[in-house]
Formats: C-alpha cells, sequence, structure tokens
C-alpha cells in the first residue's frame, strides 16, 4: 500500500516553494476569468519564470522546419523548403537509428549531436578541447543536474553530502537538491556588487558548514539566474581556485551563455578560464558545465533538451552517469536534433542564415532593451532598487516592504514577499517570483520577475506594478 | 570532488544487466563491420529489445503529419495534407501555452492530453469512469513507474520496501528498482503454464520476503514482457484478492496492451476487472496502470512520453507524485501531442482513417504472423522449446545449453546463456537478450527475443539461429 505515512521521508520533505503556492493561484485566476468573473484586468501575465513561447517570443524558424522534416520525411521533397533545411533533416536523419526519430538513441545521447555539441564548445572556447564522450545529452538542464546530484549523494546529518549554493539561486534549485539528498549550504551573493560571488563569504560558509555535513561541490550560476550578473575572468578564476583548494566539484550553470548583453562583457566559460590556468588547476578540478535548448536564444522548453560537459572526472565515475541516464533509457529525439541545430546554426551563404540571423538578433535587442527598460522603471519606483543585470532573462530587484504588510504576513503565516505577490497577482493579474525560498530570510524582500517576454507585455508588467505601488505596497528606502 | 569511492553507495549498487554487456559487444561488432573488418555477415541485428522504427517499422502517417504542423504551423496552410490533420494539428496547438510545441506545459502533463487520456480509458473499461486528475504524463513509462517507486521507497535492510517482481521480468526493471531504493522481491512465473502468474507461488514469495524487507507492492506485466502471456479476467481477479488481502499496491505494466494476437484473447485491463469486484475492493484496491508512446502499434519510442492512472491513492499521497514530477519541469510537448492522438485516433469518415487503419493492421499482422513463424521454427529446434506467446513484443523460449558451455562459462565467469549470446552475436551477427538477470539462476536458460521486426529480418535472426544450433552448441532436452 502507498499510504501517506509510508510516503517516502526524503520526499515528504522536499520543500514547497512559494512558486507553486504563487502557481496555483495564477491559475485559479486564469481559472475564474475564463468562467467569466469579473477582474480589473483581462489576463493573468506570469513573469515568474521563463518560459519564451508562451510569452510570445517567436520560435527560431530553421530550427521549426527542419524537425518538421524529420517528423515527416516525406517533407524532404518539398521544394518550397530551403535547400540547407532538407539537407540538414537528411544528415539529421541518417544519424537516426533506422532513419526515424521514433528510435531510441544511446541513454548518453546520439552520437553525432554530442560531436557536434564538442565542436561548439571547441569554436566558444577559442580551441580548448571538447570530447562527444564528456558530453552527455540529457531530457533538460535539470534532469543532467540531478543525474551528478545523485552520484554525489551520500551519508546522512553531518555525513550527508553539501552542496554550495548561491543565494538567490534558480528557483527550481532547493527542492531538486532535497529530492537528490544533499544538503543545501547556501552563500550570499553580493547584492551591492550587482550579484557578484564573494570569496570571503565562501570560505567563510564552507567553515561554517564543515562538521554540519559534508561539502563536496559549490553551484554556480552564471549568467546568474535570477541575478542577471555576469562574471569576469578574474572572478571565474578566483571560484575555480577556491573549489580546487576545498576539493569542491564546480557545478556550473551556463544556460544563458547566449544572452550577455551588459555593456563591454562577454560570456567566459569556466571551462576556458580554467585551461588557461596552471596544470595543477587545468588537470585536476573538476567541473561539469550545464547548456539547455530552453536557453534565451532557443527558447525551445517544451521540446526538453539539455546537455553537461564533464571535465577532469575519472571515467569510472562517468560509467554512473551513463548507468543513471540508462533509466530514462533516452532523450527526446525531436529535442536532441534541436541541440545540433543549436550549437550549429545556418552559416553564411546558407539560404537561411538571413532568416535565422534576424531571429536571433531581435531576440537579443528585445532582451537587452527589456532590461534596460525595466531597470530605469523599477529604480525610479520609490520602494524598488534594482542592481543593473548584464545577462540572463532575468531581473531580481530589492523591495521596501512597509511595516504593515511584513506585519499581516506575520498573522497569515506567509513571507511577506510572498504576501506582496500574492496581492500583486490579485489585484493586478501579475505573477511575479518571490524571493524568499527558504524559509529563512535576511529581513530583505526581492522579487523575480523574467524579461524575455515581448516589449508590450513588459510596459502591462511594469504599468501593474506601477499602479500597485501607487497603492501604498511598498515604502521607501 | 567526485571520486569513485565518494560515489553514492546506492548508485554504486545499482546492478549491471548482461543485456548492457551485449549491447557493448553488439556496438563493437557493428563499429568493427564500419570501419571494414570482414564477418560472416553484413550488419548486426538486434533483437534484444524493441525498438520498432530502427527495425524497420514505419511510423503511423497520420501521427507524423500531426507533428510536423504542430512543429511547423505554416503547414496548417498545406492543402496537401488531409483536412483532418491540419484540424488536429489546430486544435492541439490551441492546447498549447502560447500556441507552441516550444512551451512548458503543466508538470504532470497537459490538461487536455489528460481529458483524451481519461476518455479512452472509460472507453476501453465499458465505460468505467476515469478522471484527468487522476492521469499523469511522465517522459515515458520507466519514467513515471520511477516517480511511483521512490514515493514507496524507505527503510533499509528489513525495514526496506519490497517489490514483488515477477521473473522473469522486463529486461530494464531490476536496475530501476534498485536506482530507486526498493527491494527486488522475486516471484517465478509458470513456464509450463506459459508464463502464467501463480497464486501459491505469490504467497510462498511473500511468506518468506516478510521479515527481509517490508513488501509494499507487486509488479504486474500484461500482455507480458518478456513473456507474452496475456492473463484472462479469473487471473487478474485472483491477483487482485491477492492484493487486496496483503495490502499490496498494484503497479500494472500494460503498455502492450494494443498487442494481443492470441487467438480468443483480448486485453483486460486490471482497472475494469477491479471496478467488477464488490466494492471492498473496487474502493479500496490501490493500482497504478502505465501505458506508452513506445507501444507496439505507435512505436514512437524516440518521441518520449508515456502516462499512468492512479487509482484509489489518498490525493495527499498524490500530491507528492506532483512534487516529483515537478524536478523532471515538463514531458516533451511532442511526447504528449503523439499521447493524445495515440489515444485519440481518426475516426471513420476522417480523411486519415483508412490509412491509419492499414497501418495499425499491418504492425499486428506482422506481429503476430511473426509471433506464429517464429514459435514453430523454435519449437522445431532441437534444444529450445517456446511456450505459445499471445500479446506483446516478445518470445522467451528456453535454451537447454550442453554441459560444455556450461563449463566453458563458469571458467569465464559469466553466465551461461550470455555466454551462448556473446557466441551468436559474435559468430552470426544476431544480438538475442539473455534471460539471467539477476546472477541467481533456477539453472534453466533463456533468451528474449523482440519480433516486432520485418518479416524478413526474423527470417535472417532464424536462420542465425538455425545454423548456430547446427554447430551444437545446444543440447537436446
Amino acid at each position: 500500500m502507498c499510504s501517506l505515512e509510508h510516503v517516502n521521508p526524503r520526499v515528504r520533505g522536499i520543500r514547497v516553494s512559494p512558486h507553486s503556492r504563487l502557481q496555483i493561484l495564477a491559475a485559479h485566476i486564469a481559472q475564474d476569468i475564463k468562467l467569466g468573473a469579473l477582474k480589473p484586468f483581462k489576463e493573468v501575465i506570469d513573469v515568474s519564470s521563463g518560459d519564451p513561447h508562451r510569452a510570445g517570443i517567436k520560435p527560431i524558424t530553421f530550427v521549426r522546419q527542419v524537425l518538421a522534416v524529420c517528423l515527416l520525411p516525406q517533407l524532404l521533397e518539398k521544394k518550397s523548403l530551403p535547400l540547407d533545411v532538407r539537407l540538414r533533416a537528411r544528415r539529421l536523419l541518417e544519424a537516426c537509428d533506422g532513419g526515424s526519430v521514433g528510435s531510441y538513441t544511446a541513454s548518453s545521447g546520439m552520437l553525432h549531436v554530442r560531436q557536434s555539441i564538442a565542436e561548439f564548445i571547441m569554436r566558444r572556447d577559442g580551441g580548448v578541447p571538447s570530447y562527444a564522450k564528456d558530453v552527455f545529452i540529457s531530457v533538460g538542464f535539470q534532469n543532467a543536474l540531478m543525474v551528478v546530484v545523485k552520484l554525489l549523494a551520500s551519508g546522512e546529518e553531518e555525513t550527508q553530502t553539501g552542496v554550495l549554493t548561491p543565494m538567490p539561486c534558480p528557483h527550481t534549485l532547493p527542492a531538486l537538491l532535497d529530492e537528490g539528498g544533499v544538503t543545501l549550504v547556501p552563500h550570499q551573493l553580493m547584492e551591492g556588487r550587482g550579484w557578484a560571488v564573494d570569496l570571503d563569504e565562501l570560505h567563510q560558509t564552507l567553515k561554517t558548514a564543515r562538521g554540519r555535513c559534508e561539502p563536496r561541490a559549490i553551484y554556480i550560476s552564471n549568467p546568474g539566474n535570477p541575478t542577471g550578473h555576469v562574471q569576469d575572468w578574474k572572478s571565474i578564476q578566483e571560484v575555480i581556485q577556491f573549489a580546487a583548494a576545498e576539493r569542491l566539484l564546480l557545478l556550473v550553470d551556463e544556460v544563458y551563455q547566449d544572452s550577455v548583453y551588459g555593456e563591454g562583457r562577454e560570456f567566459i566559460s569556466y571551462k576556458r578560464v580554467l585551461f588557461e590556468m596552471d596544470k595543477v588547476y587545468s588537470e585536476t578540478v573538476q567541473l561539469v558545465s550545464f547548456h539547455s535548448l530552453s536557453s534565451a536564444q532557443m527558447g525551445e522548453c517544451g521540446l526538453r533538451a539539455g546537455y553537461m560537459e564533464l571535465v577532469n572526472i575519472d571515467p569510472e565515475v562517468m560509467h554512473f552517469v551513463d548507468t543513471l541516464l540508462c533509466t530514462g533509457i533516452s532523450t527526446p529525439v525531436t529535442g536532441q536534433l534541436a541541440l545540433d541545430l543549436m550549437v550549429n546554426p545556418p552559416q553564411p551563404g546558407d539560404l537561411s542564415f538571413d532568416t535565422y540571423t534576424q531571429e536571433i538578433l531581435l531576440t537579443r535587442t528585445t532582451l537587452s532593451q527589456n532590461a534596460q527598460r525595466a531597470q530605469e522603471f523599477l529604480n525610479e519606483l520609490p520602494g524598488m532598487s534594482c542592481q543593473p543585470a548584464m545577462g540572463g532573462i532575468y531581473l531580481y530587484p530589492r523591495l521596501h516592504l512597509p511595516s504593515e504588510i511584513i506585519e499581516k504576513a506575520k498573522i497569515l503565516e506567509v513571507e511577506a514577499d510572498v504576501l506582496y505577490c500574492q496581492m500583486l497577482l490579485e489585484d493586478k493579474g501579475v505573477c511575479l517570483g518571490a524571493g524568499s525560498q527558504y524559509g529563512e530570510t535576511t529581513g530583505n524582500y526581492h522579487l523575480r520577475l523574467c524579461i524575455l517576454v515581448l516589449p508590450d507585455t513588459l510596459e502591462e508588467v511594469l504599468a501593474g506594478l506601477g499602479s500597485f505601488y501607487l497603492h501604498g505596497h511598498t515604502s521607501s528606502p
């Protein structure tokens, strides 16, 4: 029997994030509107998390054309589709067993796609070698991360594996670490310095954590989710040196590597920095880097595919990565093929090149203009302050709440920022993410706002925030 | 750091199935051939597991057409595609957030598809009610099963959750149970009775297991993977009564429900039988039934989607199913849409109906003729005997090995049936599955042979087996 008292205690212990509760409320309100309820808004706008196509961002034509042909190979003959689309589809179908996207693939992914990814990484990192055998494809970034977390997980209480985790972090991460059976060891990012990683804070956190768990890994999100911070070479190097000295595995979420828009900033991968460091580092520091089809430019969240590259990991350990991926049998083939298209886009001279380039550029421009516009707006609202973002798809403004709301939240036994988000949602139909993730609070409140949306949508969100503010729900700092 | 000695002990404990080892050998041989090595065969034919499209079975045109339109909505205007295809694609796109298959869906699946599935189950079961809220979509059957196993898992050693598992069982199941952290409690199916479930054996197994673990569930595969057995009403009823008396959750793999070909047999679902039983059963016995897009008729393994229906499970427990599905964020949308097409195919009068019906019929005919042909062939080979299969996609013949092979296997420290499969693979290029899954052996040997392949392929496999036999690798029973 599967009765409540018998449910796996670890599963019962997975924290319920405020995000889920807000999502449920948003769904209720949307349902009410559908059933004819009168509200001061037409629809719920959910910008609490990234979902570009839901938000009206258009898919990349080249990706969709190639995938349609792969699903329906009779389209290979359609002259109305560009030649490079048909050639690419043919090549990808040749890489599928039986020439069908309906066949299983190896659990770690199609070799053809893993090779494309390795080549992409080498181009990106100025020639630092990358090998298909070190690239593992999975049903999205979270799933790949879960595989590594499961590998690392062991012990209970003070012997349990600990993972140093930035605060704030991606909102889905804490529940994943709970489910994986590791201890989340929070380290605070420096808001005043644009949410940079602070070395002293890392050392201090680690010192306190030791004895309470066994820290074995550090999670990094760069470009930062949800902070928008983008690390420079020096900062990355320092984190690598810290990981090396403390023998921590680096888990680097580089999902938003394609969306850096801060002036003078560029995306630098941890791997690139590592391989320009001394051999004591480049040959020993263990690194797992993650990327995803749900990235800003592709935005193909629904196709579900991501990958990770493992660096300096013992082949015998890698074997267990394969073992764990085997339970999932294989990653959706349409997603795997889309990964190939992401890392190997049309080249100059290809028929699809111009359209592809324009579409990518449009997303980039939308993102950087939205960031600019929203930052300025938020910083002009009394009761809000927002660090400048340099990349990624979120802003993470600070919220200065009046004491009435904080008191009311205490009585309702809910976090004050969650209460704010609930009220905003009910009053304006705008769903933002609440910064409080963990029950524990620094006494500061923040909001998570996805800016990968159409400019008109952003204006509606900002108008909602502005008029909600005017009703006095924030206080001056 | 993630060094070998720190790898999660549970992950290190996942058993390596002989299947994986044979797959690696098959891949090596295929690679050798590609590099020009001379072999007495042109290619490796792998019939050790089901992968219909790899084996040359054609995808269902209607499914591929609708999915192609969903990926590339400009095809909605293509008059060359049947109207019902375009209408269905439009309806499915309307059910996707933002009208795109690139958007996330709810973690438990798209409501539209869950409703279609519930309606399908009601039609299948003669009106027994089914509700979308009890249907959970996941990245394939294995993934859905893993969610339930994780829920059930608790304790260590004699307090660890046990799952009664048929021997033989699906070859991927033991590793899944290991990873999930539950104890596999084997119960023997009755080969002499066409691999039927035996009640005395169940009682005996349970009695022995208690005290060594906490049995909480029983796994059933019907139609049987890999046995080909199909349970009748009475047998199902007995198992339900046993589960009720012993307070076991029924985990019913009904993935091959669309492929029953035994004369006078039809697929009967556990749920249907349960709901015709007395209320003491129908209102209390907990049941989870699984189905998959990788089923025989669809064969869309690469799209990765499956679902489970939960019956008589406490809503508070169901909540944790949602929690666990959340880690995967959402199931691939192309797979979810294909599930909708599987459970809601073209109807008489629809333009695609005739083609669809012919394609489904062709697969069914291939399967039943292949089963007939292979059974007869195997039963005529001295050293082999095969129970008649009534459904599913496998045959599971018994292999009578000469003592030399058994002795040789002992010296090589490998199971004798695995050695036989290795030799067959190296000599004839035919890859079959080995029955020994668990180290422990009943002293009997079996082979797993997928018959969902083109008839010509089957002939090559049988010819390989026949001539391999002639070289004396089997003995008379």
